[in-house]
């Protein structure tokens, strides 16, 4: 049942997958005043979300029809496949809403199979950890067809702070993958620098505050890159790759002189070096997203 | 002279070397009211400052004992040395301030001549281009004696945002290539995401908001993870390397999948690979201190 018209608080959900972080998404559910059926391979992690009210669904193919918002939580899409696809279930008009993640590709793969068989499909993918699930710093990707974001958002609005991303279901995975590259470059550059500065003795608390400002300040500038980039002209108004190139030239210098790791800052030079080899040293930093669409070929 | 008694716009200063950035910073000072001389090799280059009020020192030697604050900034540290060296001025009670981009050890040299030479020196990086000198936007990282950055610092405050880091002369150069480390790993990382969002049909300005987003999120999180990596000690309080790792190895599958380059995907796994190999699996991101500490090995 499709019952978008209930109150957001009585909307039944069904959570499929009770690992750590399947036990968070049930019990957030059951907090927001959800009717909740679980299911899970192993029963007993089920024990302490069912004395908080949660029913527990006797097969996968009861839990797959027991809720308009069928929530799955597991390991990885192999084994979404072998619970959707061992049970010749009827899935219509129930929503399911992935949230294991995987790839673009699979999440697409999973929205056709779910569609053929009759039912809506929204991939989502999870930014957070257990035990930020419920609260607004937990942030859920979510895409598919919007009618079914738009229907279910208020009952999914219970794990966190949701974001539609579009149509095809496979951004979730992408703006997923994308934001954790961004968040391990940037812990990366601050270990780079804070490895540095330890060479000076200065420690990792006083430089922190540094790399923070930095990494906030060259963010704002991302929105004004796109427009290069989406426009397809990189004007160099800041300054020049080949001038950049002389400075990264500085940070491998630097590195190898204090002794610390310089792989990082060899990266970085490798791929502007590419870009000036292409012919774009004079033109400004986004220019190299030329390189970033191409396969390594190195 | 070394007259901090007087008012701050009439502190006498002198920059020498008026290439793109030079012009900046004597025209800052003379907006700001102080007496300035300059002095350039190309003495042409001195003809618009000289029409707003500088005066043009005749021999490099005159203009570095024309003011109680010497600015340096030509094109690397052998120039300076040039300068400094050819002439056997004496630099008794100036300061040199030199903003001349170059490495730590090199700064620590060139600290340790001045002061042989009876002055006194800071070592400055400018983290801005010429056309932000003069706005609060234009970040100068000062490092040398406390005394002298306390005494000029009225005058450098005419240049932009000074930060003063600490008394080894080393400093603001390691902190400069350490924030250009941050600067183009953010750069990188939303190009990276870009370049996967665009096979999806996403454009640039679309997706740049969310880059933005988690980089200034993560950002927050740097002092705590300062906190671990000063103790010594990396509990997995939010999640353990080898989780990150399968994260990592979706990145990798993905970018490959779509098409886009895999050289940064490659080297976060490769940096979380060498940790874990090292026995840190069960410990948190930056137990990759360890690594980024070692020299490149491979
Ligand atoms: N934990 C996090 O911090 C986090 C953060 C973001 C995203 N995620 C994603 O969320 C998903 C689940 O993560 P988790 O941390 O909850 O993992 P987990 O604790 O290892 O739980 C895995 C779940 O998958 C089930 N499962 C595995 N193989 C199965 C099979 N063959 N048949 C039926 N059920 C099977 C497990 O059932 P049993 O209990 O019977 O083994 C369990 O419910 C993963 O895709 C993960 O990447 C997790
Ligand atoms: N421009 C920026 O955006 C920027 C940003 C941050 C830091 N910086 C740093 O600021 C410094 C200067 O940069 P810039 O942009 O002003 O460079 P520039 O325009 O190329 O100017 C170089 C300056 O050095 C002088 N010079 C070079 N060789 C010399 C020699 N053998 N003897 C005497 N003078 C010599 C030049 O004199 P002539 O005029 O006679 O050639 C000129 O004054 C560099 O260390 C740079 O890394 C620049």
């Amino acid at each position: 049942m499709n019952d978008t018209t209930d109150t957001p608080a009585s909307v039944t959900v069904t959570v499929i997958g009770l690992g750590l972080m399947g036990r968070a998404l049930a019990g957030a559910f059951l907090k927001a005043g959800h009717p909740t059926t679980v299911w899970n391979r192993t029963t007993s992690r089920a024990d302490q979300l069912v004395a908080d009210g949660a029913r527990l669904a006797p097969t996968v193919g009861d839990a797959l029809t027991a809720g308009s918002v069928v929530v799955l939580c597991v390991t990885d899409y192999q084994v979404v496949h072998t619970l959707l696809g061992a049970h010749d279930v009827d899935l219509d008009a129930a929503t399911v809403v992935n949230l294991t993640s995987g790839s673009s590709a699979q999440a697409r793969d999973t929205a056709r199979w779910v569609e053929r068989h009759g039912a809506h499909y929204l991939d989502g993918a999870i930014m957070a950890i257990p035990p930020a699930i419920g609260t607004a710093e937990a942030v859920i990707l979510l895409s598919g067809p919007q009618a079914e974001s738009e229907a279910h958002r208020s009952a999914l609005d219970a794990l966190g702070t949701v974001a539609y991303l579009g149509a095809d279901p496979g951004l979730a995975s992408l703006y997923d993958v994308a934001g954790l590259a961004m968040m391990w470059s940037v812990l990366n550059a601050w270990l780079q620098g804070t490895a540095m500065l330890r060479t000076a003795g200065v420690d990792a608390a006083t430089y922190a505050p540094f790399a923070q400002q930095i990494a906030t300040v060259v963010a704002t500038w991302l929105p004004g890159y796109a427009e290069q980039i989406d426009s397809g002209v990189f004007p160099a108004t800041v300054s020049a790759l080949e001038t950049d190139a002389r400075a990264m030239t500085h940070l491998i210098e630097e590195s190898e002189a204090v002794g610390v790791n310089t792989a990082l800052p060899t990266l970085i030079k490798t791929m502007a070096d590419r870009s000036i080899a292409a012919g774009h040293g004079g033109e400004q930093y986004p220019v190299l997203i030329e390189e970033f669409r191409k396969p390594r070929n190195d």
